[in-house]
């Protein structure tokens, strides 16, 4: 057993697995790979992406990290142990879990003696056996285990000499975690110290009696059911776990997993343990957007750390003396956690954000001439009429362009009708959209139908520029997300669009708001439309100074 | 100093000061009124009711409650410290709090040295006399004092000694409760425990020295910057608080404050100590529902103990066991808080959880009957199509009596055209709906426009209805969400639309799927009104039996 000298952390993420069990939560295989690959440059070292045994369309997830694998982080798959009266090795759950043909595997097998007797309706002797055989199995297979002791901190409360027996077995099969799970998320901090103190006491003096080979350390992983998932994790860390499990916002069943979003700034900022590096943490905020944005719930403005409020100010003393030391009326410098503080007043400047963000479209903005507070301005009231462009960034490249003067025209959509008929009864409703469109000062005119209305204008919109632009054939929208801005309003409030663009290895996405569905729609095919045709001239651009 | 040998504690509710500090959330007199007395009848003893020398309209709100009192909790006006260099008698904010009429006072004053001298920019000794003259001069008016230090963690940790000082004034002047504000928000549990356990000692050495009359008793007052409000409050209240401070649902600025609807199932139910009546706690999530909709901000569906997903179960084998024991995937009974268990409807759906199901809308179901199966054949098939009834319960019960040939037939849709048309350049599209409806075998047909295709469909569908159906007019629709279900292809994707509605107090909520957005809307606003109208009659039925 291993106390922390370091102060080093492991990470573990579950957003992808225990994350999506979140009620009105789901994710498609892309949405997976899309979040995966954000984890992974925040730099979390584990990322659980699911179970393929329970769940067959995540082995294609496995798959396709396999062909194009995460820069640093290991992502593991995550099985239960073997059923009762099986062998590991015929166990179909089992080989789901081999052909993820992930390193690490996450087992999850039961603490609990009652979960056994009335759950599972086995022995409590079989239940070794199943923990046992399988770590062994997997760890016969070249796999490195993560076991996850469901219910731990009830089963041990319960019959703390089973509990025990269950991470022995999992300790001499091999198992080189053992992650406690407060699976009903009843536990509270006392305990949570308590408890983990105590185990650890008992695991040093069983590895040293025994001589074992595999040290291991220890998980927490808790839930939110008494408001408590993360001191519970913290309190854990402080008794001596060195993996932290948790999700990205919080995101779990019921009330939610352990959020990492406040985890890691308490355990690095506050108590000194080091999770990720520094300039990892500056991206939390905008990775816990990116996550709400591409999972499609609304971010809580309230959260802490990263929540649009969590800095904001309000009244006048107050402010003046939070500008004039923040220290007055903040726990952290917002800055510390890529956020922003927000005089709730008066508009507070994001410049820097600005030039930072048109940095990484290759642009130099200089700060002092005025194109950047214009920038800045529009953008400001842009996000008061609800577009985002954290997740649009092409809409954002555009309306830069369009600052400086150097947006390119290269179509004007002039105005676009939509008919719907639904007849009771009949199969489909068609759609049907025409399209009045300026290329060169020449109008166009076009109609389309398609299997809803936002496809009609869309084919119609392509009908019109293909001449043009036959480059536009190629072009594919891959994804279409839509978010009602305030919900309260009914069938009347605001809607803002993302579309998701492709052309081959190139993504792109942008944004459109307002009232009518259909015209925040239009509003984003045709900026996706735009950008990519941008991008194609940008390209042929460079190939022409290359040749 | 008393210790807390009774396990009594003293809940101190802030939501109509602290509480309406939450960005969005604004409260007119009569609200503030409805508040108070429900949280009267929750047994809460103390009840800050506003700052009547910062915002005069409160005052109009004592007086009402002046004139008409509250059952059994004291209602406290809260105030600052007298300002540097004048005499608290002459301080228009304290006479104020004098016309508000109340027994009891809550004074909040600095304890960090920093604050006094950069924030309020006077002398260490001037803000101990502020202190000490605002509570001598309402003690000699007859008042009772509590007083919030605010600042407390930060103070004590950067100058002790004079914190202490600032807490010795307040006692010495005849304040009975001291109470710690973690008024930033950063405080950790363990650093809680430490310095309420170090200061609870020192008061209590001060006073036994100096013989004093009143001996002070401790609260805490917490908020969640850090996602530990709740945590550092049990962990005061473990050192010695016996006051806790909160507000329903954790409203609060900036990241909210501790929440008290997960304070006091905690402390009562898992800590035994003594909050509130028992019958008073069974009606917590009710008191928590109540309160969100006077404020008008919609529940956190995912709130610790009183959130509708609080105790939300999936998964066949898991729904069998809990219905079995409940111990085994439950921290408490729902029960005990006023909560329900509900069995959520998902894929992963089998028979037990249709039948639970049934069994919530007051349906027994035989299991070995063929319409149970039916229902869950026909829920897969939706499901499939990409129908999803998590969340949308109103429409499965639809499906359910559909099943049963029991489903009412309040009208029949034949048919809609929506019909949108933007010109560039033009402010607002509107949308054209036109409908044909059938009720009791006769046609209507009805037009409407609105600043979307939705809304168009929703009034048209109104129109067509309201003569039939006066009760229509008080359904309201509050939400509005969108999904696209196959991203990868694009605006041909399918969509699935959820509309929750309203009428009152009851809420429920319908969904559609197609891969037109407008069909989608419309089924889902066909069934919100269909279920409305069902509730309407089944509520007329129950009156016709009971009168």
């Amino acid at each position: 057993m291993t106390t922390n000298p370091s102060n080093q952390l492991w990470l573990y993420d579950t957003t992808l697995r225990d994350g999506t069990q979140r009620e009105g939560l789901s994710v498609s295989i892309e949405d997976k790979l899309r979040i995966a690959r954000r984890l992974d440059k925040l730099g979390i070292p584990f990322i659980e992406g699911g179970w393929p045994g329970a769940n067959p369309k995540d082995v294609q997830f496995f798959w396709q990290l396999q062909e194009d694998p995460l820069e640093q982080a290991e992502i593991v798959a995550f099985c239960s142990t073997r059923r009762p009266n099986t062998n590991a090795a015929d166990e179909p759950m089992l080989q789901a879990i081999l052909a993820a043909g992930t390193r690490w595997v996450t087992i999850f097998g039961k603490s609990w003696d009652l979960h056994v007797t009335t759950g599972l309706k086995t022995s409590l002797e079989e239940n070794l056996a199943m923990i046992r055989d399988t770590v062994e199995y997997l760890r016969s297979q070249g796999r490195r285990i993560i076991y996850d002791a469901e219910h731990w901190f009830d089963g041990y409360k319960h019959n703390p000499d089973y509990a025990l027996q269950t991470l022995e077995a999992a300790v001499a099969a091999g198992a080189e975690w053992l992650v406690f799970c407060d699976t009903n998320g009843g536990t509270l901090p006392q305990e949570v110290t308590q408890i983990v103190e105590s185990v650890i006491g008992h695991l040093s003096s069983m590895t040293n009696d025994q001589q074992q080979r595999t040290i291991p350390q220890i998980g927490i992983h808790t839930h939110n059911d008494s408001d408590l998932a993360v001191a519970n994790a913290i309190a854990a860390v402080m008794a001596g776990a060195t993996m932290v499990q948790g999700t990205i916002n919080g995101y779990g069943e019921r009330c939610g997993n352990a959020n990492l979003c406040s985890l890691i700034p308490n355990l690095q900022l506050k108590l000194g343990y080091s999770c990720i590096g520094e300039h990892q943490l500056l991206q939390l905020t905008e990775a816990s957007r990116f996550v709400s944005e591409v999972v499609n719930l609304a971010p809580d403005e309230h959260a802490p750390f990263v929540g649009r409020s969590a800095f904001a100010h309000k009244g006048g003393i107050h402010v003046s003396a939070v500008e004039r030391n923040p220290l007055t009326y903040e726990h952290i410098q917002p800055e510390q956690v890529g956020n922003l503080r927000r005089i709730v007043i008066s508009e507070q400047s994001g410049l820097s954000n600005v030039l930072a963000k048109a940095r990484t479209f290759g642009i130099e903005l200089d700060k002092d001439k005025p194109e950047a507070r214009q920038i800045l301005q529009r953008m400001k009231d842009l996000e008061s009429e609800g577009y985002q462009f954290e997740a649009a960034e092409a809409s954002f490249a555009l309306l830069m362009y369009e600052a400086l003067a150097s947006r390119q025209l290269f179509f004007e959509v002039k105005g676009f009708q939509v008919h719907c008929d639904l007849i009771e009864g009949k199969e489909s409703t068609n759609a049907l959209a025409t399209i009045k469109v300026a290329v060169n000062g020449q109008n166009i005119l076009a109609a389309a139908e398609g299997n809803g209305p936002v496809a009609a204008l869309d084919a119609a919109l392509r009908k019109a520029l293909v001449n043009f632009y036959p480059q536009l054939a190629a072009f594919e929208l891959t994804d279409y997300k839509v978010r009602i801005l305030n919900g309260h309003t009914g069938t009347a409030a605001k809607t803002r669009v993302l579309v998701e663009s492709r052309s081959g290895q190139l993504r792109w996405t942008t944004v459109g708001v307002s009232t009518n569905i259909l015209e925040a729609s239009y509003q984003a095919v045709v900026e996706g439309l735009e950008y990519g045709l941008l991008l194609h001239s940008q390209a042929e651009a460079a190939l022409r100074v290359s040749s």
